[in-house]
């Protein structure tokens, strides 16, 4: 037995196979062929290996955002000024990447715990005949308060028991209040990691200094790497109409864009900023939809004379979105070997195809087929018959 | 050597080579190995084409989300009537994503900062017998404040710096105070975009206009489309109970699904909606656990008499994490190509099987290894030996 | 015709075709040979199916985190004592997965609309030296308010219409007066869910007990599991120095890395706590630039005699991402024959490479390649010719 495994191994080791193949000499089959192939490998080389770089591990980032709005307000409604910063007009405070800046409002002040008529919507939700339109205790969908039975005539509307009085929002305040919003600035700092590669990168690049910010403004020509950004440029550049997305409000989605080889320097990778509109209005609608605009209401608690009241500012604003789409490539010979052995799958399917053109569509297919294949039959009485002998 | 070039090339262009094959008459191999093949080409149509969609190129969606909750409560504390609207029991107040519905809470009116004695735990934790148990300037992991060093016999706690009174969490109200919090309902506006398509699609698809907004409530079965959802279906729909996550809280999770085939019209891109618990308590668990519920504190300051005054809330409510998993495919040329260049390379397994077969578990396995391979040896000689000629 | 289709049938059916091969006794072709389809081989077993895990189906999980703070700071400020909780330091409350911790601040007490000069910047750039230079209704991009048009002599700075009086915020306290935050507690509940695997999971897995999570304290080493982080501990493990951080603010990342092998038992299935610094100064920069750093303002509204008033917070702070990686995989036929596939694949690489070597690089190379290919020439005169006939 041992001699037997030892040419085993030996026939294993020094003896090698290789596929015995056919040489055609056709011009047809030969050219066609020739041409698919080299389809493929300008398929695996052009798009795997160049366009889509093949060869590259890939790592996605983490990313972090830190936001701060500048800029200043002044209103004068009915001959009281008031000033706004940042601090009153953005939602949360806390420099999130989604925030709200505040461009419209109603505000309600001095709302406390009381009984007061229901608010007359246009639509005849609300109205009332008598008291049994009234039901006590219950509350109706569109309604901002529990309901306590009596019908006031003023108003023909509801007593309820709410936060009184309640809050009128049918007309909303056109143009837009604090529509100066348009020229606070917004600056965006992102930093992001590829934990794969160990790099750490800020959107505040080499050619970013303090001087630099201190006086740029983003411009996708002039100043693409600038991180400030005008408010009305981002909604403008969204799609949007300001003035209309300062009355009833509509979100912007802002993207910062990592696409790095990090096969070159580091320096090379940059952030490309892009802006598209997620809620808003179109610049021919003046109709007040739900399903349009963003707004919200929050309320500011205070204590006078020992009651608590409260101001209810229902807010229309911008709000903005800012997501980070980090990847980074890196030559790996893992990626590597996987796009060639696949490049190399994808071959076998130009040899499939040629071979289906020699076999079945050229004239001479009888003879390659002779060619190509080796007939055995009958092998229990072993009884061969080779063809071309 | 032009003569030689010339021919290489001319050779290069016009020969074509493909592999030579043995057509081998065995039933036995020829059936399973056809079998094998056709389960690889089953495989490939129906798994990677049909099922996996392999000739699509994938997006995957950039989404936004912008939420309104409605709904009023109306709570009666010895004798206080109060209304709590959204701007009261949302938080925080923007519209976010994740936010919180106060359910429950316990409420420490008019805090100062003063000294005032430590809450005695059931645990004894904060118990101490005499001014020696309370270091002057230290604070307990589970304390309230800074210990003044005193020792106050009436609770037997240390005496604390601290905001005062304490607040007493040891009871926390059951049943929670604001249960009717279910009838509560959530407005979800999403909007996603495929960026690579260039695609940008709301939840509020075609079938989903103004009127049915004002009048729907989401159900699987009857309304799958309708974005307003009541509070009290969906901790129901994500297998918790309501009264006991309104009682501790706890976390929801809401997941808006979108897979679509953008090889179709748009219309039959649409939102799926799936609920499922994250924190949460069994039924039957009555026990506070710190590791279970969901609550925060948070305080509303205020000024009386020129003194900073605060009241702080402990809320216990339900947190909603809204996901959105967006997922588009297209028909594309290189997708394909890769699909079908992996399945030839499963194709090459099955020869491989076919082969060892034939070669290894077939009686007539010499005949058969003679047919398929010619030798070479001893080459260095240039003594062939052909087998079979 | 049809007994022709009847053999087609048969033929294919029963007919199996192999490639003929050449097994070329020439040691070092074979070594070589062997030696690479060796590599090839353990690459895809070692790598692709051992430590890439190849015949996994991967999930991505959906993950939500809750975060806690704890803990209690004391100041004295020129006489003025005052106690910090958890409710006065967080931002924002609710317990979000992003969130800052205040470290250090510069408070502004007592702000209400007025006219009051802009506050001198050391570098000139608010300076004026008559009315001239005060633009009535504009306002400058570093102000703080709408100018008036009058020049201060006192302060050599414009009058402004804003929230008066200005904040101070040209210096920075030193040392940071929240600096004992150091011992701030952070507990995070992560709960991940695979969609896919139908798997729920929670950071508090099966050794992490009610009694434990009391007590303990997070470490990388002795306490890997526990969910109570000391926020100096982040910090410092974040390669930040805490009292930098603490006095200009700063943000650091927080992974939750969770890679779980579901062919195991789920018990397996644990997170890995990492830390990393987003922005922060380095330990040796002692100068302020506006790109360091994390700060924010924000305003506590109060009612005064009738008079509106703020107290303008703006905070230091340290911020905290929290970011979950969750990926689990699970043994799955389809990813199994896909890894096989492009092994296969690569294989073939092996091959090319082979015969590269035994046609052009070893001496007997002519002979070899009369072995492995047939030629068929002008097969239109049928004239054929096999070499070594």
């Amino acid at each position: 037995m041992k001699p037997q495994i030892k040419r085993t191994l030996s026939n294993f080791f020094f003896e090698y196979e290789t596929p015995r193949k056919v040489l055609v000499r056709n011009k047809r089959v030969a050219v066609v062929c020739r041409i698919i192939q080299m389809g493929v490998l300008a398929y695996i080389i052009g798009w795997v290996f160049m366009y889509e770089r093949g060869y590259h591990a890939i790592d996605i980032a983490i990313g972090s955002i830190f936001t701060k709005m500048k800029g200043v307000s002044f209103t004068n409604i009915s001959g009281k000024e008031r000033i706004w910063d940042a601090a009153d007009f953005v939602f949360p405070e806390q420099g999130d990447s989604s925030f709200v800046v505040m461009t419209n409002y109603i505000a309600t002040v001095g709302q406390k715990q009381d009984k007061c008529p229901e608010l007359p919507d246009g639509k005849n939700k609300n109205k009332c005949m008598s008291d049994e339109n009234c039901d006590e205790g219950k509350y109706k969908r569109t309604g901002n308060g529990h309901m306590t039975g009596r019908c006031i005539s003023n108003t023909s509307t509801c007593e309820i028991y709410s936060w009184c009085p309640v809050e009128d929002d049918r007309q909303i305040p056109d143009p837009p209040i604090l529509l100066t919003a348009e020229n606070y600035t917004l600056f965006i700092k992102n930093s992001i990691t590829f934990r794969q590669f160990n790099v750490v990168r800020s959107n505040l690049v080499e050619s970013v200094n303090q001087s630099y910010i201190n006086t740029c403004l983003y411009h996708p020509k002039t100043d693409p790497l600038c991180p400030i950004f005008r408010l009305g440029d981002i909604v403008e550049r969204s799609g949007f109409n300001f003035s209309e997305i300062a009355r009833v409000g509509g979100a912007i989605g802002v993207l910062i864009d990592w696409d790095c080889n990090l096969d070159l320097s580091i320096r090379h990778c940059k952030p490309k900023y892009e802006f598209y509109g997620l809620y808003g209005t179109a610049k021919n609608d003046k109709e007040e939809k739900p399903s349009l605009g963003y707004n919200f209401r929050y309320a500011k608690y205070y204590v006078e004379n020992g009651v608590e009241k409260r101001t209810l500012m229902k807010v229309f604003g911008v709000r903005i979105d800012i997501i980070v789409h980090g990847r980074a490539g890196k030559f790996d010979i893992i990626p590597t070997l996987t796009a060639i052995g696949s490049g190399v799958g994808i071959f076998g399917v130009a040899t499939v195809v040629c071979d289906l053109l020699l076999l079945y569509f050229v004239p001479e297919r009888d003879f390659y087929k002779n060619m190509k294949f080796k007939h055995t039959e009958i092998p229990e009485e072993v009884s061969v018959f080779i063809f071309f002998k």
